[in-house]
């Protein structure tokens, strides 16, 4: 697949999984709390690369998982992946006034509302794996709200968000910024990875090449972003840049300096297509993806 | 059962809630981020009634549950409480610096370990429901994650959040108040009551019995609550009182008055008991419950 045919695939992802949010977070605007409804659509809805539920969807197609099953775990990590930028940005943690280019969501309604819409936004991730509609087969269902509990958790996302948060008042080396990225980024992205492989219900090996391949993905996409805070334009980020270097925080680029990290990176985007190696051509999205990644400019 | 008796079988609940909190929420000083599991601890185990691990717990005893199994998911409730009330006293939210008596998590931490702490309690809570030893069979693993996501989340527990935030800008009437209520803390007591019923796999008209027993029972709770609110003693209560008038919130005694919002929670209790009905002298500490939550003191 070509650039062109990636980025074209990339936006048919995006509008599938766009309405797929839309349906399953619906607004009623006659109730009364409808502003968390309004607030939770505009967290999730806003402008996004969809990069989880895209590995999500390219990992079911190996196993002929009807799309609209793919879709609405595409939609639950998107949700998990949403709350936990929303929740990121809030002024006691990051302190973002911006994102993808909009206001944040405690800059467009407020601080409370944004703690809220976190919450519910994660809450009904869960609910929508455990509906029947995601599944037929109640183990598949019950194995992905295990796998994505622990890969939101405190041994993972959340965890890594502690981490992150210890790291503004510690100097950290390769092997720690390694563990913290792992946790905050590459867990939620191995679990969508994996999660074609469980709604197909697909061998073990199959399931552990796919979680190889998005662990390496996982780190060549933290070392393309911190290379973008350092050498990215704000306008086309759609975020404020040189973040981490202000805050003294330790990166990848920090620790490496820039022309290291992106061989680091480009070995590592090597070794994550290696994964593949066990899939046939079905898996050439996935293959495609990685240079996708590590090769973007926002 | 009288009223000691109630009071040992309560502090018996407790002891047995505390120790699988215990288990389920373990704390390795080595690791790096383990000051969030030490404020998920000090969030999750400190003073508390554990009234929703209660319920499930004499819920479960109905149906022959076996008691590990209803402690688990009663142990996943209480994490639910526990990350809602650590949100709930956020600098954004209610601004409380005393909980049980004790300072809130963000006072004793800080406040974006609080904001991560109350996503990992969350999340672990659901973690722990879709574990293998919570109950053999998937159904009914999924059947809690389902109906538990469904009461804590847009629609139940979080939308009764939302709700209560608005009540500070605009005045409610009784039925707005009611299912302010019913939201906020009704859905989650409802979920405690009715799985014990899923847990047993019990027959629907058991389960719909226990709803509405809880439902009943979450009202004549709350009505009791700013009974306490506007009569009780700080120190025996163990949080700020006086706080609901001060703000000029809408609740059922600054609504009905002190006597009829009595009266009223008598009423609520009395029907409560009746649900209750259908079950034979096995149901009795709920039975006894009813009465000592109207009556309590602090």
């Amino acid at each position: 697949m070509n650039k062109i045919a990636m980025k074209t695939a990339l936006e048919e992802n995006t509008r599938a999984v766009n309405q797929t949010l839309d349906r399953l977070l619906p607004l009623d605007s006659e109730l009364p709390e409808s502003r968390l409804e309004e607030a939770m659509r505009y967290a999730a809805l806003g402008y996004g690369k969809r990069v989880r539920p895209f590995l999500v969807m390219a990992s079911a197609a190996l196993f002929n998982v009807p799309e609209e099953r793919a879709l609405r775990v595409g939609a639950a990590v998107e949700m998990v992946h949403a709350y936990s930028l929303v929740h990121d940005d809030l002024p006691c943690m990051d302190d973002d006034e911006l994102r993808r280019g909009q206001p944040t969501v405690h800059k467009k309604f407020d601080e409370a509302t944004a703690v809220l819409v976190g919450d519910a936004l994660l809450t009904r991730a869960f609910e929508v794996l455990a509906a029947d509609d995601t599944h037929p087969d109640s183990h598949v269902r019950i194995e992905l709200v295990r796998a994505l509990a622990e890969a939101a958790g405190p041994t993972g996302m959340v965890g890594g968000q502690m981490l992150d948060l210890l790291a503004e008042e510690k100097a950290l080396d390769v092997a720690e910024v390694t563990r913290l990225q792992r946790m905050k980024t590459g867990n939620l992205i191995g679990f969508a990875a994996e999660a074609g492989a469980v709604l197909g219900r697909a061998p073990e090996t199959s399931r552990h090449a796919l979680h190889a391949y998005a662990h390496d993905l996982g780190l060549a996409f933290q070392i393309a972003d911190d290379l973008l805070d350092v050498e990215g334009d704000a306008a086309v980020v759609g975020k404020a840049t040189g973040k981490d270097g202000a805050r003294g925080k330790s990166t990848f680029v920090s620790l490496l300096g820039t022309e290291r990290a992106r061989e680091q990176g480009r070995m590592l985007a090597d070794q994550a297509a290696r994964h593949l190696e066990v899939f046939d051509e079905k898996a050439d999205p996935l293959r495609d993806f990685v240079h996708f990644v590590t090769e973007r400019r926002s």
